[in-house]
C-alpha cells in the first residue's frame, strides 16, 4: 500500500491545503475562546465549588492512572508498529509509529479536555440556571462545543499534516494515526464505560432500591463516584470515539481516494471536513434560546439544521468549482483518467456532482438515523410508551418489551445503513465513468464519502453529546447544593433534552462506525491484493463465524465486568451505611472517595481483559487462517457488532425513558409497582447502553485497522511455518490468560461473603 | 441443477437402496410397535383420565386449525413450485411439488405423532409412578421412542424413495422435500412456541406471582393450555423441527455427494443414516433404569452413549468394506476420477477413511455441543450458579447476569462449530485427492457428513427431547391429580432430568442448523454457477447487512408476540378469579377451555406474519442484489441466527435453572426475595428458549432452500425488468402488511383497558 502514484502537489493544490490546514487551526482557536468564556463565568456558591471539586479530583484521578495505564501499551504498540513496518524506507515505517502516538495523543487530549470542560461547565450551567433557562443552556451547550472544536481541529489537523509531509506514503502512515485514536478510544469508551455504570448501578441499587432516597442524594456514598462517571465515560469515552470515529472516516476516505483519484481524491475529503468546522461554529451561535419558554431541545435542533443545510451548500459550491474548472479538477492529475476524459469531456462535471450526491446523502443519512433513535428512544413515541404499559403486568414483560424493541430498531438502523451503500451503488452505475473496475473504486470512495458526510458536522455533534452529561451532572450538582426549586425546573428540563442528546449522538457514533468500516474493508482488499474474499470457500466462512462471534464476546465481558465492579461499589456503600451511623439523618458525610478508588481500581482491572482481545484476534485469525479468512472475520465483526450496539444501545436509551415517562405520572407514577418494574428494565439497560453497546464501535475499527496492519505481514507469511506458529500460540494464550483472569475475579472472595450475607437476611425474612 | 452426470445404479447399489429401504420400514414398525406397547399401559384413575382428555382435546384443536392454516399456503407454494420449475421435463417440477408437500406432511405427521403419544405417554407415566421410577422412565422414554422412530424412518424413506424414482434429478426434487420439511418445522416452532410461552407465562404472572398458587394448581384457569402448550410446542414442534434437521442434512450431503461423487456419493449418506437407525434402536433398549435408586440421568446418558459408539464401530464396518472394495466403491462410478485413481490406486482407500474421520468428528461434536450446552445450562455448573448470585441484587442484575452467561455460552458454540469446519478443512488438505477444485468440492461435502454425523443418533435425541414435556406433563398431571407424595418424588425427579434433555437436544438441533446451511450454501454456488460470493462486493456487503438483520427482526416479532398473548392470557385468569368466586377455594372449576381458545387464536394470527417474512425476504433480496446479494444474505442469516439462536436458548435455560437451583435451598429459597428475582429472570427467559430461540433453527433453513429455489430464477431475470420490480414490489407490500398487522394488534383495545384498571391499582398502593 506504501507505492500509490500520487503526483507532486500543484500550486493550487499546496494553497489548497494551507487553507484546510489553517481552518483547522482555527477551529481549535475557537475551542480556546470558548474555554476562557467560560472559565470567566460564575461557578457558584462554596457548597457547589466543593462539590464540583470532588468531582474534578475523582476526574482527574482516574484519567491519570488510565493513561499511564495504557501508555505503556501504546509504546510497545509504536515499537511493534516500526519493527514490523514493511515499508522500505525506515523513515516511513517511523513516521507509521509516531502517526501512532500522536493519533493516541490526540483522541486522549479530545477525551481529556471535553472531560475537564464538562466538570467546569457542571458548576457554571447549575450557578446560570439561577438566572435562567436561556443562559444555563448557553453555557452548556458552549462547554460542549469546546470539545466539539478540539475534535475537529486536532483531526483535520492530524490528517492535514500527515499529508503534507508523507505524501505516496500517506496511507500507511494515516493507518498508524487512525489506529491510534481509535484504540485510545476503545480503552476510554471500555474504561469509563465501566467505571460510570459500576458507580451508577451501584448507587442506585442500594439508594433507591433499598434505602429509597432519590438519585445524587448526597447521603449515598457512590454519588460523587457516580457524577465522576458520567463525566470520565459519556464525555471523555463520546468525545475520544467521535475523534476516532470523525479520523476514521477520513483517514478511510483519504486511502480510497488515493487510488481512484490521485491527489484530489486525497484533498477532496479534506475540503468537505473544512466546510464542516466553518458550518459547525457557524451552528454553534444559532444554539441559543429565543426566549425562557422556549423548549430546550429546540434551539438545539436549529443549530445542528443551521450548521447541515450550510453544510450542503458548502458541498455545492465547491461542485461549482470543480465544475467550473477553475481552480482545481479531479481527474486532472491522474494518468488513468486520461482515457476516460479523452472519450467523455463531460466526466469531470458528472462526476463532481455525483460526489455531491454522495455525501449529501451521507448527510440526509444522519438525519434518517437521528429520526429513528429519537423514535425508539423518546418518551412521546410508541416504542416506549410500550415498554412502558408492559410496566404494568412487572419487570419480567417489560425486559420483553425492550428487547423486542431494541432488537427491531436494530433492524431499521441496519437497513438504512443499506439502503445508502446501496444509493452509492445507484449513483456510480447510472451514466458510469470508467470500466467496470473504476465503477467499482468509484462506489467503495462514495461509501466512504457518506461517512464522511454524516459527520460533517461533528462540532455540533460532540457538543451536543457532552452537553448531555453536563446537563445531568449540573442537575446533580443542583439537587446536591439544593437551589431553589426555580431553578432546579430550569435543570431538569436541560437534563431531560441532555437524555435525548446523548442517545441521537450515539446512533451516530455507531452507524458511521459500520460505514468507516466497510470503507475500511474495501482498503483491505487493495492491501492484500486479493481478487475477492469469497464467503463459501469454507476458511472465509470460519473467520464469518469468529469474527461474527467477537461482540457477543466483548459485550459478555463487559456487562460481566460491570457487574463484578457494581457488586464492589454495593458492598461498599452499604458498609459505609451500617458502619457510619449518621449518615442517613444527615449528619456525618459518607466517605465518598473510597467507591472513587473502588471504581477507579476495578475499571482499570476490567479494561485490561477486552482490549487484548481486540488487538490480538484479528492478529490470530489472520495468521491461522490467512488473508480471505481474516477478510471474512472483518465482515462478521461488522455486520454482528452493528446489530448489537444498536440493540443495546437504543434498548437501555427506550428503558430509561419508559422510566422516565412513568416518573411523568402515568400507569401510577413514581413510587408505583410500574415504576419499580421500570427501574428494573433501566439498571438492566445501564451497561447496555453505556458501556458494552457504544465500546463496540470503537471495537470494530480497532479491529479493522489491526487487520490492514497486519495484512502485509499475512502475506508476506503464507503457510504455518514456525514463526507463524509461535504468533498464534503465544496470541492464544495471551488471550486465554486474559478470558482466565477477566472471569476469574469472581472468586474475590467479596462476592461470596456478601452472597452469604444476604443469603442469611433472605432466610430471616 | 437439474443436470448432475449420475450414471445408472449398478446391481449392487440397487441393493444396497434396498436394504436401506428396509431398515427405514424397520423403524416406522418399530415405532408402531412400542406405540402398541405404551397404549396397553394403565392409564391411571378416573380424575388423571379427565385431565388427559381436556390436555389431548385441546392440543387436538390447536394442531388440526394450525394445519388447516397452513395446508393452504402449502398448496399454494406446490403450485408456485411446479410453474416456477426450471427443468425442461415438466415431470420433474411435479416431482419437486409433489415432493414438496410430501415434505410438509411427513413433518407434519411426526409432529403430530409425537404430540399424541406424548399426551397419551404423560397419564401413563403419571400412573406408572405409583409403580416406581423404573417403571415410568422406561414408559416416559419409551413414548418419546416412537417420535423419534417415525422421525428417522419417515426422513429414510422419503429421501431413499426419491433417489429410486428420480436419479439423476435427484437435487430438484429432494430441495423441494427438505423445503416442505422445513416449512412445516419453521411454522409448528413458531406458532407451538407462541402457544406455549403465552399460556406458561400468562399462567406464571397471575398464579405464581399474583395469587401465590403452585405452578400446575388447578384453580389456575391456564393450567390446562399450559400442558397443552408443552405438547404442541416442546412435542409437536420439536420433532418436526428435528426431523427437518434430519432431512436437510441428508439432502445436502446427497446434492454435494452427487456432484463429487456421483451413485456412491449419494448412498453413503444414506447408509450412513441406516447405520443410525439400527443403533437408535439399540440404544433405546439401554434406557433402563437398573434400580430405583440410580439416577434417572444416567440410563438416559447410556443410551446415548451405546448408539454412539455402536455408531462409530458401524461407520468403521462401512469403512472397511470400502477399502477392501469388496462390495462397492466410492470413486468407481464416476469418470472424473479415473485420472486421479490412475496416477494414485490408494486414493480410493485413503478417501474412505477421510470420510470415516469426518463422520466420527460430527459424533464428537454433537459431544462437544451438547457438554458445552450443560455447563452453560445445569444447576451444577459455575455459570447457572452465578446467576443465582446475582439474584442477591435483583431483578436487574440477574437478568444481565444471564444475559453475559447466554453470550459467551454463543461464543463457544460457534467456536466449536468453526473447528469442526476447520477440521474438515484439514482432513481434505492433508495428502489431498485431485487437484484444488475437487478438494475444495471433497470439503464441503464433509462438511454436509459432519451435520449427518451430529445427527447419527436421531432417534435417541427425539425419544430424549420429547421426553421432557412428557414427564413435564406427568409431573403436572400427578399434581393436579393429587398423586401421593412417593409417586410424587419420582415425577419430580424425571421433571428435572427432562430439563436437561430438552436443553441438550436443543443445543443439536442449533447446531445442526448452522452445520446444514453451511453445505446448503455450497450448493447454492453451484446451483447459482458463481465462481465465487465476494463479501467486499457492495451487493454482497449489503445482503450480509440484511442477511444479519432477519434474526432480529424475527426474534422480535416473535418476542413481541408471546408478550401480547400472554396478556391476553392473564386478563382472561384475572377476569375468571374475579368474576368465579369460587375459584380460589377450589369449589368453582375455572374455564380452561377459554384460555385454551385464546392461545389457539393468537397463535395462529401470530404465526403469520413471521412465516410470510422467511418465505418472502430472500425473494425479494435475491432480484434486488441478484445471485451474489443473496450469498451475502445466506451468510449473514446464518452467523446471526446461529450466535442469537444459541444466546437465547442457553439464556434462558440457565435462568430456569438457576431458579431451580434456589428452589433446591439455596440463597434462603422459595419465597425469598431472591427467589422473586429468579422467577423475573424464569420469565424472561421463557420467551427466549422455548419460541425465540428455537424457531431461527428452521428459519435459517427455510431461507437457504428458499434461496436454493429461487436461484435459478434470479439467474434467469437479471436486471430490473418489469417482471423483476413487480415481485419485489408485492414481497415489500405483503411484508409491510404483515409488519403492520403484526404491530397493530397492540391495539386490540384490550391491553389499554387493562393497562386502565391496572394503573388505577397502582396509584391506589
Amino acid at each position: 500500500m506504501e507505492n500509490i502514484a500520487l503526483s507532486p502537489l500543484t500550486g493550487s493544490e499546496l494553497n489548497m491545503i494551507w487553507i484546510i490546514w489553517g481552518i483547522a487551526l482555527v477551529a481549535i482557536a475557537y475551542g480556546f475562546i470558548l474555554m476562557g468564556e467560560i472559565t470567566r463565568k460564575d461557578s457558584g456558591t462554596a457548597k457547589m465549588i466543593e462539590i464540583n471539586n470532588a468531582i474534578m479530583e475523582g476526574a482527574n484521578a482516574y484519567l491519570a492512572r488510565q493513561f499511564k495505564t495504557v501508555a505503556l501499551l501504546v509504546v510497545v504498540l509504536a515499537l511493534v508498529l516500526f519493527f514490523t513496518g514493511t515499508s522500505a524506507d525506515p523513515a516511513v515505517n517511523l513516521g507509521r509509529a509516531i502517526a501512532f502516538v500522536l493519533g493516541a495523543t490526540a483522541s486522549a487530549l479530545t477525551g481529556f479536555m471535553g472531560m475537564r470542560m464538562a466538570v467546569k461547565g457542571n458548576v457554571r450551567v447549575a450557578a446560570a440556571s439561577l438566572k435562567g433557562k436561556v443562559e444555563a443552556l448557553t453555557i452548556a451547550f458552549r462547554t460542549g462545543a469546546i470539545a466539539g472544536m478540539f475534535t475537529i481541529g486536532l483531526g483535520l489537523l492530524g490528517a492535514t499534516t500527515i499529508f503534507l509531509i508523507y505524501k505516496e506514503n500517506l496511507s500507511s502512515v494515516l493507518v498508524g494515526f487512525g489506529f491510534g485514536g481509535c484504540l485510545l478510544a476503545m480503552f476510554m469508551r471500555v474504561g469509563g464505560g465501566i467505571y460510570t455504570k459500576a458507580a451508577d448501578v451501584g448507587a442506585d441499587l442500594v439508594g433507591k432500591v433499598e434505602k429509597n432516597i432519590p438519585e445524587d442524594d448526597p447521603r449515598n456514598a457512590a454519588t460523587i463516584a457516580d457524577n465522576v462517571g458520567d463525566n470520565v465515560g459519556d464525555c471523555a469515552g463520546m468525545a475520544a470515539d467521535i475523534f476516532e470515529s470523525y479520523e476514521v472516516t477520513l483517514v478511510a476516505s483519504m486511502i480510497l481516494g488515493a487510488t481512484v483519484f490521485g491527489n484530489m481524491g486525497v484533498i477532496f475529503p479534506l475540503l468537505l471536513r473544512a466546510v464542516g468546522v466553518i458550518t459547525s461554529i457557524i451552528g454553534t451561535y444559532f444554539v441559543r434560546s429565543k426566549s425562557e419558554t422556549e423548549p430546550a431541545m429546540k434551539p438545539i435542533n436549529r443549530g445542528f439544521m443551521v450548521s447541515s443545510i450550510l453544510s450542503i451548500i458548502g458541498f455545492a459550491v465547491l461542485t461549482v468549482m470543480y465544475t467550473q474548472g477553475s481552480i482545481f479538477n479531479i481527474m486532472s492529475t491522474d494518468a488513468k483518467w486520461a482515457n476516460v476524459l479523452a472519450a467523455n469531456p463531460d466526466a469531470n462535471v458528472v462526476l463532481a456532482w455525483k460526489l455531491f450526491a454522495i455525501t449529501t446523502i451521507g448527510i440526509l443519512l444522519s438525519f434518517a438515523i437521528s429520526s429513528m433513535t429519537e423514535y425508539f428512544t423518546s418518551t412521546e413515541t410508541k416504542p416506549v410508551q410500550e415498554i412502558a404499559k408492559a410496566t404494568l403486568t412487572g419487570p419480567a414483560t417489560t425486559i420483553l418489551s425492550g428487547t423486542a424493541e431494541g432488537m427491531e430498531s436494530s433492524v431499521w438502523a441496519i437497513l438504512s445503513i443499506a439502503v445508502a451503500i446501496a444509493s452509492s451503488i445507484i449513483v456510480f452505475a447510472i451514466n458510469p465513468i470508467g470500466d467496470a473496475v473504476l465503477v467499482v473504486e468509484q462506489t467503495l470512495y462514495g461509501v466512504s464519502l457518506l461517512g464522511l458526510g454524516m459527520l460533517t458536522v461533528t462540532g455540533i455533534i460532540v457538543a451536543e453529546d457532552t452537553y448531555g452529561p453536563i446537563s445531568d451532572n449540573a442537575q446533580g450538582v443542583g439537587e446536591m447544593a439544593k437551589l431553589p426549586e426555580k431553578a432546579r425546573k430550569v435543570l431538569d428540563e436541560l437534563d431531560a433534552v441532555g437524555n435525548s442528546t446523548k442517545a441521537i449522538t450515539k446512533g451516530f457514533a455507531i452507524a458511521t462506525a459500520v460505514i468507516a468500516a466497510v470503507s475500511l474493508f474495501g482498503s483491505y482488499k487493495e492491501i492484500t491484493g486479493m481478487q475477492y474474499i469469497d464467503i463459501s470457500n469454507p476458511m472465509v466462512l470460519i473467520g464469518l463465524l469468529i469474527g461474527g462471534a467477537v461482540p457477543f464476546l466483548f459485550s459478555s465481558l463487559l456487562i460481566r465486568a460491570v457487574g463484578r465492579a457494581a457488586f464492589l461499589v454495593v458492598n461498599e456503600v452499604r458498609r459505609q451505611f451500617k458502619e457510619i451511623k449518621g449518615i442517613m439523618s444527615g449528619k456525618q458525610k459518607p466517605e465518598y472517595g473510597k467507591v472513587v478508588d473502588i471504581c477507579t481500581t476495578a475499571a482499570i482491572k476490567e479494561l485490561v481483559g477486552p482490549g487484548l482481545i481486540a488487538l490480538l484476534m484479528p492478529v490470530i485469525v489472520g495468521f491461522l487462517f490467512k488473508a480471505e479468512g481474516l477478510g471474512g472475520y472483518l465482515a462478521g465483526v461488522i455486520v454482528v457488532g452493528q446489530l448489537l450496539a444498536v440493540y443495546l444501545s437504543n434498548s437501555g436509551g427506550a428503558w430509561d425513558n419508559a422510566k422516565k415517562f412513568i416518573e411523568q405520572g402515568n400507569y401510577g407514577g413514581k413510587g408505583s409497582e410500574a415504576h419499580k418494574a421500570a427501574v428494573i428494565g433501566d439498571t438492566v439497560g445501564d451497561p447496555f447502553k453505556d458501556t458494552a453497546g457504544p465500546a463496540l464501535n470503537p471495537l470494530i475499527k480497532v479491529m479493522n485497522l489491526v487487520a490492514i496492519l497486519i495484512a502485509p505481514l499475512i502475506i508476506k507469511n503464507p503457510g504455518y511455518g514456525p514463526g507463524v506458529i509461535a504468533v498464534v500460540v503465544i496470541g492464544l494464550a495471551i488471550i486465554g490468560t486474559a478470558l482466565f483472569f477477566s472471569k476469574r475475579s469472581d472468586d474475590s472472595g467479596i462476592a461470596d461473603e456478601v452472597a452469604k450475607a444476604v443469603s442469611g437476611k433472605g432466610k430471616k425474612k
